[in-house]
């Protein structure tokens, strides 16, 4: 975007996505002694002598026998020892490459930054109802969801504890004291909460309280929108300043929040790996039951990928971690694609918010706004200015306020996109109210700093025909605050959705899942102004934000509700169902499109397609994985072992002889030379009665696919039958072709995964 | 108030209260052939010749038999059959002088004009729960509210039929077809849709486009507001601009509604006497089972009053009508008193609506504010300028825009009251914002055209002493739409609400109750502006508004829920049981206060105290009247023959010997000479087992009240018994005194009676 943001609050909303990151794999450019740097370091537990009864007290020998001002207490961070073991502190080079000679090194890698998946703008959750799995999971009961975030609003009605049950006895979790929070607040909706940030106060950033509270208690927004989402309760006639309103409730209403906070609103929003980390651990040592994770940092290997690591560790203890896609929107985009992640996408509501104008001769249009007052305009002219193209042009400095002031100005697309630059100009000459013709929007809901509207240009055509064969052309009315429901097509996949295929596991179908990640409505902080409106700034409880971000907290309560109805079930299992029961057909009857062009989106848009949460309450068939498929899958990436070590956390595995497939539900084939490619794969029968299971393939023009056996056979509850899919292309295939797979049986379970074929 | 209006729009805020009226009983000023009035002709219907098959032929077989241009389907307006015998017709001084010779004739009345009791400012109900009556009453099924009103906005969700019954097969009413009015709209909710506009144009008045819809579609708001609030099917999550936040519901959410509209919103709004009676006599003819009736016209004898005498008809139809008392609120403002009405109250409700303030040295104030954006203000400089006399006056030309322009400007109340011109003065010098401290406001919802407050002037002292001690005083922060619930004391007598005693009939007490008329948050048209917001003008589908006009409808629902419990019960016993179970009491213990002067409040204020509903369907007794009641009534009002025969719309009837007491639930004496007072009642018991009531009587210093006897026993069902109330003052009495009956029985019944002793 182009604008430039002055006000320090209002960065918020504006640069949440322009965070650094990446900076994973920069190599340590410290080099004198005095500069510190700070460093996650991986020890080999196995090598702790017995002297020290706990990891903690090994690492601070480890610190305190290094040659320079070796002061453990100033120089560690965190002891980590669920997520990884090991610990972060601030060490200079010199120290650095001491405890590197150390034959317990593991790895080294430094501080780096991690990013929200929020889009830039604010943006709304609409809950179909409630669905057979809610009543079902008796709403999320007894489930905890931790969550990775920005802290959290505690007094938001989200948060109150009505009709929520005790906090179950295993939690072993707290609510720390801090600025501006207290532990009272904490009650049996919201049963944890601490904050990580001295990761990134070793790089020297300091917690202002211009920024953000140095407690958990969220700044942003963020934490506050994806806990309520995922597991909020019941908030009627809440809305974003009038629009999407209705009820808010999280996906699993009854189940409890423990926020971790990570992210932090300094000058510059940064999440610290190290913090990062550090959440995780005590997540992990907590005791929750689902982890959900609104960021994410560089794409790199797994042994390098914080979230990944961490997530393993977390997997291993039965928790289902669920992480944002990323906000890229083009092809290999895909942050947190470790195949024991749900990576989840972000797909449009049947929703859109409105202005409609009608004009003097009696046309009426209808067309997008976020403008947040509900205002009413009667009677007024309208202005048209073309300039020697033949076009109104509103560029900054195109208009002169005399002609213009208290009139409604139509504007011209003439520079494509810049339609914020438009609204700017607009603004600045005291234009009554504006009219934008274009098909393509910059605006986000918080830059409507005057009563407008987008309009696509086909309607332009109209209304320039209107405005230029009268003398005095009038708007007869214009109204704003109008939200429609059931719009058509939905859902898509969000333009900004990150895509696959994930460059650093190509083999595993990344997205998994498509969750509603584009206007969500959820809590927020309340007293941080949301946008400006003249002279003023307005605030709101509950707001409208976009992102992967608010598509995770979707998953990750529907997690929590399968988790509530099948205790028993693995991450790979709860997850295998959400894919499986997907759905891909949308509200037209046609295969879910793309927004960012219209057409056909496929399965590296939406991975098995969008979430369909009672359907998966009961799957029929799962694809389970267990802790040794991954170490198989990992043994097949190649990797060395110490590389193996860094990301299993265990000295010793055995890596079979040949290459196996992960038990993965969905499938990609990448072919080079070969025009074959066969999958093994083993399904758990999880029905209650006998049934028959039939493959139904479905193959585009150029793919072939067979399933062998076609036909599964179950007698009884958790029985497992092994089949081989095997996927060919021939010479006609295209760079890349999708089929699916669909395993059908009496009892009206359908168990659909998706087929991708890439010629390379 | 002082201000000026000059849109038109907005005239219909503020105007409202300002309508002719009082014009009945004016003497015809008409001399000249050509100068037509509109004139409502009472006919003696015994004189109908037996040729004339209908009373409408035979009306105007009398405007044709006039001497000058005697075309009876121009001159008739309207032929009235069921509210009165008669017609009203515009007619020459010459014309009116030959029909009044006739001896059919009764009465003529002269078009007069009614006025709306909303006060200034629009304004919420809060219906508290559910309670008892509620399901009981199946929420008012099967019950038709007309509502005699400003017309209806039919879209408004609160008129939707989910869950609505049928239309009950003995409905005659239908829906009109208009000016953006399809008959299409009505629905099970909305049974009947009428519009009746031929006297207001008789008058001389055109029903423009730019003032209201030629139909029975709402302009003003001011009918849907009142048809809501009596019978609007649930909406959850409306607001007025964010304040009041909850689910709006009508008192009887089942109950159907049909709309008269006979006030309308042209350049200065009217209700013609003759529209009104045509308006009522529909209702009856339709069938509807309760009336409401927000409206008045002057302070006029029972003969002359269009709505005394169209209530009777009604009444001995059985339906129960309910009036407004008016918004006049000092001694003797009652409008809508005859004894067959129930006259409706205005009471506040436990709500506020607020902003706060927290100063750059933590204190922290709470104001009232109605600011209509959510807008937040932190770390504003405050300006406090004081005069020559010590005070920082904000009246008009006050203020320097270079001193306060995007200052928070702190302004003490020089003038009493003007805080509206203080209002435009800090809107005027580009205030950021503004603290009002001030005891009195004459502030409205609609005023508040900059974020501000009022504080009371004890704050003030706090307030003055920051800002007067510190170089540069700082506001930290302001908020704005903020809703306190339980706030004390509630209710309380509206300032604006009418009080006794009423000149007309002095010894009824009236009102007869109080009901919910301040801040009452309902459906309202939603594209008439609301209010104004710097160059714009905001819009809203609910709204807080105030009035009798609100209060009235509260009522109406309660009857419609009583009437469905209890079918057979006459208007009398349903207004017996709303007054003998209304409460007294206040939420912090107290006798209900009178807003104006902080002080206990009167039955003249309050009549029988605030309406209870639930408590009102099980009464125990009640003090039921029948029609030749109401006859005798008028016989001890000493009126002649005519005036007798034009009340009772008949030719003959009894009066008894000796004058007789009304058998009203409530007393009042008023005393010139004698000390002493008797009263008969008459008590039906109305409970299901034997029962027995004893005499509980609040005597204050100088009334001695006795009941005799003083134990009524019942043994079964509609049992009647009498009793004798004697009241006594003795010469320490003051001008007016108050007491109460009540009778206890052993089944939780409490009978409660007000007693009003006034000497003269």
């Amino acid at each position: 975007m182009t604008k430039e943001i002055s006000l320090p609050v209002l960065i918020l909303h504006h640069a949440l996505p322009c965070l650094l990151f990446l900076l994973l794999g920069v190599s340590n450019a410290a080099s004198e002694l005095e500069d510190y740097q700070t460093y996650i370091i991986r020890m080999d537990h196995s090598h702790k002598p017995a002297s020290f009864l706990t990891h903690e007290s090994w690492h601070r020998s480890v610190l305190k026998t290094l040659s320079y001002p070796a002061n453990d207490e100033e120089m560690m961070l965190y002891s980590y020892n669920h997520v990884i073991h090991g610990f972060s502190a601030r060490l200079t080079a010199l120290q650095l490459s001491e405890i590197e000679k150390s034959s317990a090194h593991l790895a080294t890698y430094p501080e780096s930054f991690g990013k929200l998946f929020t889009t830039h703008s604010p943006k709304f959750l609409g809950l179909k109802g409630k669905s057979g799995l809610l009543p079902a999971a008796s709403y999320g009961e007894g489930i905890i969801i931790g969550i990775i975030d920005t802290g959290i609003w505690p007094e938001s009605d989200s948060f109150n504890d009505r009709g929520m049950p005790p906090v179950p006895e295993r939690w072993k979790g707290q609510c720390e004291n801090g600025t501006a929070f207290s532990p009272s607040v904490c009650n049996k909706k919201l049963i944890g909460a601490r904050s990580f940030s001295k990761g990134l106060q070793a790089a020297g950033i300091n917690i202002s309280k211009e920024y953000d509270y140095n407690s958990t208690r969220d700044f942003f927004g963020h934490g506050t929108h994806t806990s309520s989402t995922a597991a909020g309760n019941h908030v009627p006639g809440v809305s974003h300043f009038g629009y999407a309103r209705g009820t808010a409730r999280g996906v699993a209403p009854r189940a409890h929040v423990a926020m971790y906070k990570v992210l932090w609103a300094t000058d510059t929003e940064k999440s610290a790996a190290s913090d990062v980390l550090a959440g995780m651990d005590q997540a992990i040592a907590d005791g929750v039951d689902v982890m959900s994770l609104s960021l994410g940092f560089g794409q790199t290997p797994f042994f390098k990928d914080v979230i990944a690591i961490g997530s393993l560790s977390a997997i291993r203890k039965g928790i289902v971690v669920v992480c944002a896609a990323g906000n890229d929107g083009g092809r290999q985009t895909i942050y947190n694609g470790a195949p024991w992640i749900t990576t989840v996408g972000a797909g449009t509501l049947d929703r859109s918010f409105h202005s409609t104008i009608t004009l003097d001769n009696g046309l009426t249009f209808k067309g997008i706004s976020y403008f947040p007052q509900s205002v009413y305009i009667a009677d007024a002219p309208l202005y048209y200015g073309k300039d020697d193209l033949n076009k109104a042009t509103c560029n900054l400095g195109a208009l002169n306020p005399d002609e213009v002031a208290g009139k409604v100005v139509i504007c011209d697309n003439t520079t494509k996109i810049d339609v914020y630059g438009q609204m700017e100009e607009v603004d600045r000459v005291g234009a009554h109210a504006a009219i934008f013709l274009t098909d393509t929007s910059d605006l986000y809901s918080d830059d409507y700093s005057i009563p407008s509207l987008t309009l696509p240009t086909s309607s332009g055509i109209l209304i320039r025909e209107y405005v230029t064969g009268r003398k005095k052309p009038m708007l007869k009315t214009m109204r704003f605050v109008l939200t429609e429901l059931g719009t058509k097509p939905a859902p898509q996949v969000a333009s900004f959705s990150s895509r696959g295929p994930d460059p650093i596991s190509p083999g595993i179908l990344k997205p998994d899942i498509l969750a509603p990640g584009v206007d969500v409505l959820a809590a927020v902080a309340p007293n941080i102004p949301y946008m400006e409106m003249g002279n003023y700034e307005l605030v709101t409880d509950y707001a409208l934000y976009s992102g992967t971000s608010m598509a995770a907290p979707h998953v990750a309560g529907v997690a929590a509700l399968l988790k509530a109805v099948h205790q028993d079930w693995s991450p790979a299992a709860i997850r295998s169902a959400i894919m499986t029961a997907a759905y891909t057909i949308d509200n037209t009857g046609s295969i879910l499109k793309d927004e960012n062009t219209g057409l056909l989106a496929t399965p590296l848009d939406f991975g098995a397609g969008h979430i369909n949460p009672s359907k998966a309450m009961d799957p029929g068939l799962i694809y389970d994985i267990n802790f040794q498929d991954y170490v198989e899958f990992l043994c097949g990436l190649g990797y060395n072992e110490k590389q193996m070590k860094i990301v299993l956390q265990q000295s010793q595995w055995n890596c079979s002889q040949e290459p196996t497939d992960l038990n993965y539900p969905s499938f990609i084939a990448i072919f080079t030379n070969e025009t074959v490619k066969n999958f093994s794969r083993v399904v758990t029968y999880v029905g209650e009665k006998e049934a028959s299971y039939r493959a139904f393939l479905d193959c585009p023009m150029g793919m072939k696919i067979r399933a062998e056996p076609s036909i599964l056979t179950f007698t009884e509850k958790y029985q497992k039958q092994a089949f081989v899919l095997s996927v060919e292309i021939d010479g006609n295939a295209p760079g890349m072709i999708y089929g699916n797979l669909k395993w059908i049986d009496q009892h009206n379970h359908t168990v659909s995964s998706p087929i991708v074929a890439i010629k390379t």
